[in-house]
């Protein structure tokens, strides 16, 4: 089944927006198996918006539309494909019900703008929209379909998981399961390296993602059915692990955040942290962390040595591993907690290039218990990692 | 003059990336005056790209297409721009040599793949690139434009900017300018009824955007020459400030943590912040601030009443406003600034909906001198808010 994506709006045009829409569906449709070849934004004009899904329909299978579903008279996608099946569009009598129960519930007044939302053509059917007023269209007809979405990422997603999603799945024929493993710590060059002979596989596939906590891989395997899939995916994920050990430390929606979090609650320890280096990036990470008022007690960030020197920090002249263990030891004091993590960094510029050496360093539960590990690289590429490198050493001192 | 863009790479299609040139060029379109109808990606095929640029031929007069200018030989859009106006690909002695000076500088080989990087046709001319080893295309024939640049930003916008964006400028044989002035603490209803008479204009025109740090206003008009749209924009901005007075509080690329930095040195104050309330939004926007040395000390967050007590920090039973300007006196404190501001919320849901009230305490100069303001709404929207509605309020006590 060929496939495009069609994204409708003006504002697309101007740039006022960025279409997360697209690259959403054109991920949903490659785990589906459906070939995409063409993806296409155009304005809320009549003309042009009929001239690309003409072209859309003289070569592909299937069509997706966003946008264009709303009430008012810029929102033409339904009177689109109605002229582009030749169809008239009708007020059905069902959907009407349903949109005066939405507004009724809501106590706003239905305008009579609004009627358009509850029209279908004949060989359209409405997909249910319980976020919205926009019900969505499946249109089918001489072996094409036009499906449209509403814009609204909040409510075009839930469309496609209850819906659309599992009506193209029924119609494909086959099942599609991916799996991802989560590493750490082994060079890009070296995986690709050992694992060469795994990835030359056609089906399951083994794909790498260079990610912000480290490399992800993603098994993918297509079968008829869905134990087929799964049992082909459980040995590739075998023979990974075996090259891979202790690289690997998550699968699927695993954060490493989440996993640290539940070790301290499991072993009733407690974490702070204090930074200087970056804009607080681990701070932010544990305080978004579900469940973090079990594990996480705060962080304290430095902007100066003034500020450090006024919460009581001190250290000997031992440059930047020594601040750093300061840090460490003061956040674990300052904030109460069982363990302090202290991150900070040096800037230099070496060649017109901004590089950064990075002292990370870990007061465990004992006093004396303090490890000190630094890094160096690229300011850019250094400063979004840290945070990372933080919780896989303090992951590896809990294991 | 008609426009299109189109994209091209496979792993757009995939949904790999979040296509980010698009949005930039269509925002640069707009701001020269010329008309975008149509975007598209499509995938490094041949066939299916040769397809799309000639459609693009027949309905635009200018067509600038990003990716597909390595040296690989999945890099094909220099043969379908050949392809679409039938001319023959040939190595250009000059470019040659260009690229052989780019590699040798770089001590690396170069391959024969390159080679193809160094190729021109007849129609087109090479666009300098001095950040990589791909030139962009200017290729034009029978009044048609087909401009290629390559797919990575950094090396995209450069030459947008040097090259591309002037040469279009000239053809325009207009200019047009921008002015945006920022503004806080209308409502955009309020604003939108009280600027109706202004907003009616076609040239300038004048246009709302709401955004994290309150709502911008976008004047834009377009002239001859450049002296007549900048006066046409002072007299657009007068009339705008006359109705929105004090509510203005920058333009154009100011940022208001730039604004209160400035202020705050100016007066040879420091500023420190304690928050537990969102994921330390507050403290992220002053760590990035340049020049933040000179008047931000740092800040804490905590993320439980356990890392308060640790802290020293006590509130009488006055609940969530004593809190807040205990966070503000303590920050203030332990940080050794001139003034602190704590940011301190209660949620609660309500109808299903998560909201929150918040207080926001500001601990001036004088340790008597604190005052806090309680904010209440919608979690998803008032967690991002409260970190400038903090900086507005420091910025009024400031004024």
């Amino acid at each position: 089944m060929k496939a495009e994506l069609i994204s409708t709006g003006t504002e697309l045009l101007l740039g006022e927006i960025v279409d997360s829409n697209t690259s959403f569906l054109a991920q949903q449709l490659a785990a589906l198996g459906i070939d995409l070849y063409y993806i296409s934004s155009v304005g809320d004009n009549y003309e042009r918006m009929l001239g690309i899904l003409r072209c859309a329909r003289d070569r592909s299978d299937l069509i997706i539309t966003t946008g264009g579903l709303g009430p008012t008279q810029g929102d033409i996608t339904r009177e689109v494909i109605a002229g582009l099946f030749e169809e008239k569009m009708d007020v059905d009598p069902g959907l009407k019900v349903n949109l005066e129960k939405f507004f009724k519930e809501r106590g706003i007044e239905m305008t009579v703008n609004n009627l358009k939302q509850a029209c279908l053509i004949p060989c359209a059917q409405a997909i249910p929209n319980p976020r919205g007023t926009a019900p969505g269209w499946w249109a089918e007809k001489d072996g094409k379909i036009v499906i449209a979405m509403p814009g609204p990422p909040g409510e075009m997603q839930p469309m496609w998981h209850n819906h659309v999603r599992p009506a193209l799945q029924r119609r494909s024929g086959a099942v599609i399961f991916s799996r991802t493993l989560k590493t750490y710590g082994m060079p890009e060059g070296t995986m690709d390296e050992k694992l060469g002979a795994l990835m030359m596989s056609a089906n399951p596939t083994l794909a790498l993602y260079a990610k912000i906590d480290g490399i992800h891989l993603r098994i993918t395997a297509k079968a008829e059915v869905e134990e087929e899939a799964r049992s082909m995916i459980a040995c590739h994920e075998a023979e990974v692990r075996k090259i891979m050990g202790d690289h690997i430390w998550g699968v699927d929606n695993e954060t490493m955040e989440a996993i640290v979090g539940q070790m301290l609650t499991a072993r009733g320890l407690t974490l702070a942290v204090a930074e200087s280096f970056g804009a607080g990036a681990l701070m932010q990470i544990l305080a978004r962390t579900p469940d973090n008022s079990r594990f996480f007690r705060g962080g304290i960030f430095t902007a100066s040595d003034e500020a450090k020197l006024s919460l009581g920090m001190v250290w000997g002249g031992g440059g930047t591993a020594e601040i750093a263990k300061s840090m460490a030891s003061l956040s674990r004091e300052k904030l109460g907690a069982s363990i302090g993590i202290g991150i900070e960094g040096q800037m230099q510029t070496v060649d017109d290039e901004k590089t950064a050496s990075v002292y990370i360093a870990i007061a465990g539960p004992k006093a004396k218990d303090i490890i000190v590990r630094n890094y160096s690289g690229r300011l850019a590429q250094i400063a979004g990692r840290m945070a990372y490198q933080a919780l896989y050493e303090l992951k590896n001192l809990l294991t």
